[in-house]
C-alpha cells in the first residue's frame, strides 16, 4: 500500500537529518536566540531581497495562521478568505478561537480577486459588522490552483487602496512558486506577511513567518510565546530552514513536487479523465468512476474528495519530497490497467 | 564558554536521532494517527498502569498548559497556581489569552498545599469572583523544589473533596520524579491530568499530555487542532516518546540530571555557600558573592536569579541530559579557585 | 418626518414608566436579587408552564446571544445559523469575539430546517472542523418571516437526535408569536434556551433569557457578570418584565405590532406592489420604484434594504408599540398619492 | 430594615424619571445616534474643557472596564491594577475573559503610586512575560480612599515616561471628586481614558466612557457593539447623563454622598470606634465589636467586610443619592444606644 494522501507521510529530507546529527552537541540559547535561526533568517532575507523582513520560525501552519492573524488585527476587525481557505475550512475554528471573524467568500477555484473582495466590501455596514482589514490567500491554494504574479500584484494594489493587509499562507509555497511565474522575491514586495511552509516541503516540522510590513513587526515574539508557538529548542527549526534555503533545496523540492504530480496528471489525462480543478501543483483532483477508484484503492491510499454524481467522484492525489520514480511508473501502469476494464462515462 | 543556563541548550539524546533516521522513509498517517504515536501511547499507559489514560503529544510546555487548562475549565472558572508557577510567571499570559483567570498564591518554596489553597478558597465570593475549579502544580517546581508522594496524595484528596481538578506540569518531570519518592504510576492515580516533559529531558521537542480523568478526555484532539498544537507529522513526537519510554531512558535521564546537579550543589556546599531553595533537582540556586559570580562568568554561562543584598546574589545552574563528567570536574575545580580568593560573607 | 426605521425609536410603554416611578424609593438588593426580578421570573415561568426554567434578565439582544452561546458551547464547538441570522450578520462578530465559530447556512427566507442543517452536517470532518453543537434560530426572523409550530417541533426533534442544542433569539418574539400558531408555552417545550425581547417590544431595554434545559442552567450568573451583563440595579429589568407579563401586555403589544404592519402591507398590496419576503410580522419589505421611494422619503424615514434592479428596490418598514392609527392613515394616503404618479413596473 | 449595603439600592434621581417621561414619545435613531446622547456628550466635553474627547455611554461598570481595556491593549500587553481594584477583585475575571492579563499589585490603601508600579516593572522579563501597557486606578477606590490631584499628576507623568496608558475607573467618581482637590476638568488632562459612573450616582444605569487620548478613539463603537454594550435605545443613557450634567446635579450628588457618609463616620468616631481605612468618601469601614454589629443588624443591612480579631470586625456602610437626614439621625441615635451597652475593646 502506497499513500498519496498527503505531502507529510514521510520524515524529513536527508540533508535535514544530517544537519541535526552534526549540530546535536553544540550548545545554543533557547527560544529562537540561536545561531541556526540567525542563519536561516539571513538566508531567507537574502533570497527575498528584503533585509528588513522579520523572520519567525514556528511549528505548524495553523499556528502560523493564528499567531499572525490574531496579532495583526484589532478585536473588531476581520479577515477575508476564500470559503475553501485553510483557515476557514480546515483549522477547527483556530482563528475564531482568538476572537477573529473570518469573512468567507465563495469562489470558483479557491482564489480571491479584487472583484470578489470588492463585492463583499460593498455589503459591509459600519459598526454593526466587523471592519475587514486583512486578505488571506494561499499559494498554492487548497484546491491545487495557484496565483500568477499579475494576480498577486492586482491583489496587492487593491489591498493598498482599501487599507487591507495582504497575508499569504505558504503551507505549500514550494509547489505554488514552482507552478507560478512569481519569484520568491516577489513575496517580499507584494505581501505584508507570508509564511514559508516547511512541514509539507521536506522538513520534520516548521513554518517560517516573514513579516515584510515594518508596522507589523514590533513585539511579534510576545505573541508567539503567548500562543505556545515559541519552541525552547528553536535550533530545531533554524537548522531545518538553513538546510532548505542554503543550496536552494526548497525550490528543488518544489520542482520535484510538481513534476511528480504532473506525471500522474498526465496519466489521468491520457486515460481520458477530467479534473475537478486545473491544478499544476502537487495536489491533483482527477474525476474517476467509483469502479476505478475501488481498484486503485487496493494498492494506493488517497482521499475521495468530492462526489460528482452517482457514478463518479473526484479523488485527491498528493506527491511529496519523497515520491519516487518507481512509484510513479507503477501507478501509471496500474491506472491504465484499472481504466481499461472500467465503464468510463 | 560552557552553558548551565538551562536544560535545552543541546539537541536530542542520540537514541532519538537514530530512531528518526531509521524511520524516515516509512509512510505514516498524519496528525497523531501514526504507529509511533500509538507505540508511545501504549508504553506510557503501561508504565502508568492506567490503560484508560488518554495520551496526546504536543510541541511544548506552554502549549500543553494552555490546551489542557482552556479545554477543562468553563469560561467563568479559574485555575489556582503558585505565584511562581510557570503559567503565572513565565508564559506571557498564555492562559489568560484563552480567557482563563489564574488565582496566584504566594508560597515559600513554589509548592501549593491544601492549607494554602483552602485559605484562598475562603475568600471567594459567589458570582462576583471566578469559581476556582483546577489546581496547577509543577513537578519539579520552577524554583527547584519537588513534591513528595504524601504531599501529592494530600493535594489529590483535598481536590476531590472541593471539586477541583488537579493538573501537574511535568516540564521537568524526569528530574522531579527522581528527586521524589513518588512513582511514575502514582501520577496515574493522583492527578486528573499531567504532562511528561520531553523538551527538557532529552527530546528535540515534545510533551506528552496524559488525561487520567475520563470526563476530560472527550474530543480533546479538537482543542489541540484549534490551538495549533496538532503536528501534521505527529510521528516526530511519537518516535521520541517511544525512545524515551521503551527502555526507561526517561528515568535514566532523570537520574543523570539530578546526579550531575547534586555534584555541583555539593561543591558549592563544600566551599561554604548557602542556597536560595533546598533543591534536589536539576536546578540549583547557590548564593554567591558578586566577585565569585564575575569570575565564574568568564568560563560559564548561567542566570543571575535574584539579588540577595549588595554583596551577594543567587544564581541558577541547570544540568541537562548532555552534561558530562569532565565539565563537572572542571567546574568544581574552577569554583574552588574562585572561592579561595573571594571575600566570602 | 415620521420614522418607520425600527421598533426602538420611542421610549417605553407608559405602564413601564409608571411602575418605575412608583417603585423608585423602595430599597432592593442588587444584581438581580430583587423582588421585581423575582416577580418577573415567576410570571414568565407560569406563562411558560415550566416552573424549572431559569430566567435571567440582561440589557440587550447581542448581550443575550453572546452570553448564552459562549456559556453553552465548549471552545471547539460551533453554532449553526442562517446566514441572515442576527449573530452572523449584524453583531460585529460578537459571537466570534468569545471564540465561537458560526457555521452560516444560506437560506431562501431566513429560516433553518432539518434538511438544511443536515446537508451541512454531512460535510463536517472530524477534528479538522468544529463540532456543531447548537442551532440558532430567530422568531421572527431578521427578514420578517416566522416559524410555525410544526416547523419548531421538527427542528427540536432533529436537534435531539443529532445532539444539538436549540436556541431561539426572540428579539422580536412578541411579533413572531403573534404571527405564528405557536404558543408561548411551546417555547418551554421545544427549545433548550430562548430569550424574550423587551427592547423591541415596549421596554426601555432588556431581554429575558429563559434556560429550559437544566444542564445549561448551572452557574449561568457567573457568565453574565463576566461578560458585563449583570446590572447593579437589576430592578430596572425586573420591573419592566413584570409589567410586560403581568396582564399579558407583551402579547397585546405583539398583536399591535403585526396589526399595524399588516395595515401597511395591505396598502402596498392594494397599490400593486410585491414584497421581498412574505412577512406577516412587524417588519415588511415592499418593493418599490425608486421614484416612489424618493417621494415617501420626504415625510418618512426607513431603510432601503436591497436593490432589486435599476428601477426598483425593497425598503423596510417596521412598526412599534407606539405606532398610531393616525400615522397609518396618513401613510396609506401618502402612498396612494405617490403611487398614482409613478411608472410602476 | 434600612439598607446601607450599597449605593444602588434605590431607583433614580427624580429629575431622571421626569426627563424619561417627558421625552418618551419623541422618535430618535438607535445605537447612540440620538439627540440626547449628543446633548450629554456636549455637556460632558464642556465641563471637561476638552472638546476633542470621545464620549460613549454604556450600561455598567464592568462593561465599561472590559470594553476599554480590551480595545486599548494588544493581545500580549497587560494592565497594572491594585490587587483590590474592581477589575481584579470583583468582576469575575471579565478582563481575563477578553484575553487580557491583570498584573495585581499589593497596596496599603487601594491606591497605586509611581513607586509601586516601578517596583513591578523592574521584575518584568521580555517576551516571557506580558508587556505592561496600562495602569488602572479607581477614584474613589474600592476601599473608600481617594487620589489627590498631585497624586494623579504624578501617576500621569510616570505613565507618560514609561509608555503606559492611564485609565481611571469612575464608578464612584462623584464621591471621589468631592473628597479630592481634583477638578472634573483635571480628568481631561491627566488620564488617557476614564469613565463617569452613573449607576452609583443617581442614574437607573449607565456609565460614560471618556476617551481623551485621540489615538484610542478610532472605531471604539465597533468594540462596544461587539461586546454587547451598545444599547438600541441609547436615548435611555443620553437622557440620564444630560440630567446629571446639565445643572451640575452630578456634583451635587457627590457632595450629598460624602456629607451623609461623613455624618455616619463622625458618629462612629464619637462613640470611640476606629476605621479600617481613612475614608472621606461614601463608603466607610468602621471597626466594631461583634455585639454592636449584631444589634445594629436588627434594623440595618450592611456588609461585614473583614474580620479583625475574635471580638471585632470592620463593616461597610455606603450612602446613596437617596440617603435622608431622618435616617441618619435615627442611625446615629441607635449607634449610641448600641455602643453604650457594649464592652468596647
Amino acid at each position: 500500500m502506497y499513500s498519496f494522501k498527503n505531502d507529510y507521510s514521510e520524515g524529513a529530507h536527508p540533508n535535514i537529518l544530517r544537519a541535526l546529527a552534526e549540530s546535536n552537541n553544540v550548545q545554543q540559547s533557547g527560544y529562537g536566540d540561536d545561531m541556526f535561526t540567525t542563519q536561516a533568517t539571513d538566508l531567507i532575507r537574502r533570497k527575498l531581497k528584503n533585509q528588513q523582513a522579520a523572520v519567525h520560525l514556528v511549528s505548524g501552519g495553523t499556528q502560523a495562521n493564528l499567531t499572525v492573524i490574531s496579532s495583526v488585527l484589532k478585536p473588531y476587525e476581520s479577515v477575508v478568505s476564500a470559503a475553501t481557505g485553510h483557515i476557514n475550512h480546515h483549522e477547527t475554528g483556530a482563528i475564531e478561537a482568538t476572537g477573529v471573524r473570518i469573512e468567507a467568500i465563495a469562489t470558483e477555484d479557491g482564489k480571491l480577486s479584487p472583484e470578489l473582495i470588492n463585492a463583499f466590501l460593498e455589503t459591509v455596514e459600519q459598526v454593526h459588522m466587523r471592519l475587514p482589514r486583512m486578505v488571506y490567500i494561499s499559494q498554492s491554494t487548497e484546491v491545487g490552483t495557484h496565483y500568477m504574479k499579475e494576480e498577486l500584484i492586482a491583489l496587492w494594489n487593491f489591498c493598498r487602496r482599501r487599507d487591507l493587509y495582504l497575508f499569504m499562507d505558504g503551507a505549500r509555497l514550494a509547489s505554488g512558486l514552482d507552478a507560478s511565474d512569481m519569484q520568491f522575491s516577489d513575496l517580499g514586495k507584494y505581501t505584508d506577511v507570508f509564511y514559508i511552509g516547511g512541514t509539507k516541503n521536506g522538513a520534520l516540522l516548521g513554518e517560517a513567518i516573514v513579516i515584510n510590513n515594518p508596522d507589523l513587526q514590533k513585539d511579534f515574539s510576545y505573541n508567539l510565546k503567548m500562543r505556545g508557538a515559541l519552541l525552547a529548542k528553536g535550533r530545531l527549526l533554524g537548522i531545518q530552514f538553513t538546510e532548505l534555503f542554503k543550496d536552494n533545496l526548497y525550490f528543488a523540492i518544489g520542482a520535484h513536487l510538481n513534476k511528480t504530480a504532473s506525471r500522474l496528471a498526465e496519466a489521468f489525462h491520457q486515460n481520458g479523465y477530467d479534473f475537478l480543478t486545473p491544478s499544476r501543483t502537487n495536489q491533483i483532483f482527477p474525476i474517476l468512476p467509483y469502479a476505478v477508484i475501488e481498484k486503485l484503492r487496493e494498492n494506493y491510499d488517497f482521499y475521495i474528495w468530492k462526489k460528482i454524481d452517482s457514478q463518479n467522484a473526484a479523488i485527491r492525489l498528493v506527491t511529496s519530497w519523497a515520491t519516487q520514480e518507481s512509484v510513479l511508473l507503477k501507478f501509471i501502469q496500474d491506472l491504465k490497467a484499472c481504466s481499461a476494464g472500467s465503464n468510463r462515462v
